[in-house]
């Protein structure tokens, strides 16, 4: 163990091609067509996606080379580093050695722009002039904003509306890269316009906003759709993060005995914990992987594992993934983001399989995880990194109470910069924790997509 | 050249000493002591400082040693990223090369930690319990209570009013390090209350601020004023920045022809600048260097050099520099910072000898540089950093008109995302250029201390 308190590579060590996890992962159940129930075919993804990332959505190559542009535009922010977690670890009094690998310092403060980057180069090589898609908390639309701004594409981002008002600073800096944003649900979609129709106040989701955007793209033979999570061309590019991981693991002569990342539709964690999880099913080499998600959308904990749609309204393909069904709605009161009602299926099918773990965890735990951090290591992190950081916590003070001597990797996935009014209001007394509704629940898991169980 | 698009050292290559430009310069003129005009002595500094801090500031030694821990804690963040600025060389099709020294990778979004984590040091060093300061647009406040939480001090910050209820987030931010925030003017201090005596309703000013913040540490003996700019030992400590672009511009087989940083205080523009500077008198190695400053505070294009205090009431040291006077408030309008009245003595004295340039812009030009330089390079800058990008991009334009392939080296001192906002209102046509009132000037002009010119 050297005494570093980061690990950082050169632009020359970015990954030369990301890992593909289905390639070591039995064959999974495939994406079916919303309508027909069959397995969807290329040229079902055609209207709203590029050929090649279509084709990396069904590959089960290993590796998919990273093309030079994308590499380059990496660049501007990776590798990023990683930190050994002294503060933190001092202020635990644990004998766990703590590293994280640290998204936050892309120019959007999340991981989000490595799948971004990846999107718009292919889509500007496809002769694309747009891509639309949906955002919450912002972190995914002002990602895209930035990659459309990089690559030359026209952007337009539908963000759920309750976030549009209560989180003006994401919309401002999608406006600030060029990309236009809309509150949502719009009157620019049907499916906008069905759902205000029924409820004028209705204040959006995630699903909804998904609705909207696939919409559009599926109408314009110009804009295509770029998803943000959940997809499995979406998780494999965020392998750079656990390749990197493991390189530096490697700088600190050390290995972690846990990996642990935020689940929300889970390619932050996917991107962080596959290469690790690969590694495992290719020599044996054992590592605990472990999903922290909000007990108020607690998808892998709560959810069942059958085929839902990826949005509200059945437009997009149905996957076979945990979910607490494209209906479900978490109570408004969460904080930050993590508030899908799906997973990827990538996420979903290593849970199944035992390579994974999942834990809930409350909202005020997390943000006094998220304090603790603050003070003790300098970051103020983001709302869904707390779920990460809460779960690593409580694995080093087990470390302390059992006097074992463990490492532990977690994904610190962005800084909070812009949800500094979610912790004035949790340091204030008013953030409390909301579980999730049983009875909501029931009545989502109730509507899932007729070949649901096949 | 290589074709880099960043530079990256390893935390090994932190500088093991800052840079003292004085060491280099004429002997400068002494801070006066406020009341009786005479020399201050270290003495006069005790009651606010520590000694290590106040040797620091009257020191002509050329490296001063940077502590250990101090450097552990700059491994947080540094040594900070050299960029090669391609993105914006292709939007300006200029010859020119294009480099900036980025230091919105620090926790806080700008260079300030890097003297806030020295000043936190030795006043822990020295038993000190408390540090108090103000700030204006929250980057040195927010900065100073990161570096409390780090070495376990208190910290208070008395925050301009105006960006006190304006800009909310820089003071969710201090919070959340465990810092205390009011807004100033304040009923807790004399100065304070005398100025709201005279006027309820006042916004308040840095000037002000730093009023009530010296009254608080001269008052109690557990507690001492840190100072964000300005002062020698800022500017010194701030060297980190100068050091490290020399190392990496070497990385680069380049060279500067021309540094470029913006002036408020002084001290991120002299942080990169000086370094270069003392090189040029050592060595006669040529570099322009050119501060850029708004025209609605043109301390360095309007002021005249003479004695001024460094806050309103008069409670602080008078320093030769150039001013605007002491009770010169800049118009509500301009976005930012870069609205003190005065400026280091160290860049003031650099003008003087003609080793630096000094050019002021209006804040539309500057927001126009900054989303041009946000949408080809990623980085929404700080409004304060978009003078520094406005004069660099000028700079190549020239170089394109006189086809000369110059090397420009810019400071981008931090990350605009606590600024959205105010891209938004430039977007929106909504922010107008407001040049410095030539009768408000004239009448701070007039109210210089009796000694000023001496």
């Amino acid at each position: 163990m050297t005494e570093r308190t980061k690990y950082v590579l050169d632009e020359t060590r970015i990954p030369k091609s990301w890992y593909n996890p289905a390639a070591d992962l039995p064959a999974a159940a495939p994406a079916r067509h919303p309508v027909t129930g069959r397995p969807i075919t290329p040229d079902d993804l055609g209207a709203i996606m590029p050929r090649d990332l279509i084709a990396q959505e069904l590959s089960t190559e290993r590796e998919i080379e990273i093309p030079g542009p994308v590499r380059r535009a990496y660049a501007r922010w990776r590798p990023s580093p990683l930190f050994r977690a002294w503060g933190l670890e001092r202020a635990l009094g644990t004998p766990a050695r703590i590293y994280y690998k640290y998204e936050g310092v892309s120019p959007t403060g999340s991981h989000k722009p490595n799948t971004a980057i990846a999107q718009a180069f292919y889509n500007k090589e496809a002769g694309v002039a747009r891509l639309v898609t949906e955002t919450g908390a912002g972190q995914w639309g002002s990602s895209l904003a930035f990659a459309g701004a990089m690559f030359g594409l026209d952007v337009k981002v539908y963000m759920v509306k309750i976030t549009y008002h209560q989180k003006p600073y994401p919309k401002s800096l999608m406006e600030t890269y060029g990309a236009v944003c809309v509150p949502s649900p719009s009157q620019e979609t049907a499916a906008g316009r069905a759902i205000l129709a029924e409820d004028p106040e209705c204040s959006g989701s995630l699903g909804i906003a998904t609705s909207e955007a696939v919409e559009v793209a599926i109408g314009d033979s110009r804009t295509n759709y770029a998803g943000g999570s959940v997809l499995n061309h979406v998780v494999t590019h965020q392998t750079v993060i656990g390749q990197e991981a493991m390189l530096q693991m490697d700088m600190a002569n050390d290995w972690p005995d846990v990996v642990i990342g935020c689940a929300g539709g889970g390619s932050n964690l996917g991107g962080l914990a596959f290469p690790f999880i690969g590694e495992r099913l290719r020599t044996g080499r054992k590592v605990r992987v472990i999903a922290a998600e909000p007990t108020s959308c607690p998808t892998l904990t709560q959810g069942r594992r059958v085929y839902d749609y990826g949005d509200t309204v059945g437009l997009t393909p149905c996957l076979m993934m945990h979910t607490l069904g494209h209906s479900f709605v978490p109570p408004p009161l969460h904080a930050g983001g993590l508030r899908y009602h799906g997973i990827a299926p990538l996420v979903s099918q290593a849970l199944a399989l035992g390579l994974m773990e999942a834990v809930a965890v409350p909202q005020t735990d997390c943000f006094a995880a998220g304090v603790l951090f603050a003070r003790s290591e300098g970051i103020v992190p983001a709302p869904e990194s707390t779920h990460a950081i809460r779960v690593a916590i409580d694995e080093a003070k087990r470390c302390r109470e059992e006097g074992r001597a463990q490492t532990i990797l977690f994904a610190l996935s962005g800084h909070g910069l812009f949800d500094l009014p979610a912790y004035t209001r949790y340091l204030t007394g008013q953030l409390r924790d909301e579980p999730c509704d049983q009875d909501r629940l029931d009545r989502s898991l109730a509507k899932l997509p007729v070949f649901a169980e096949q």
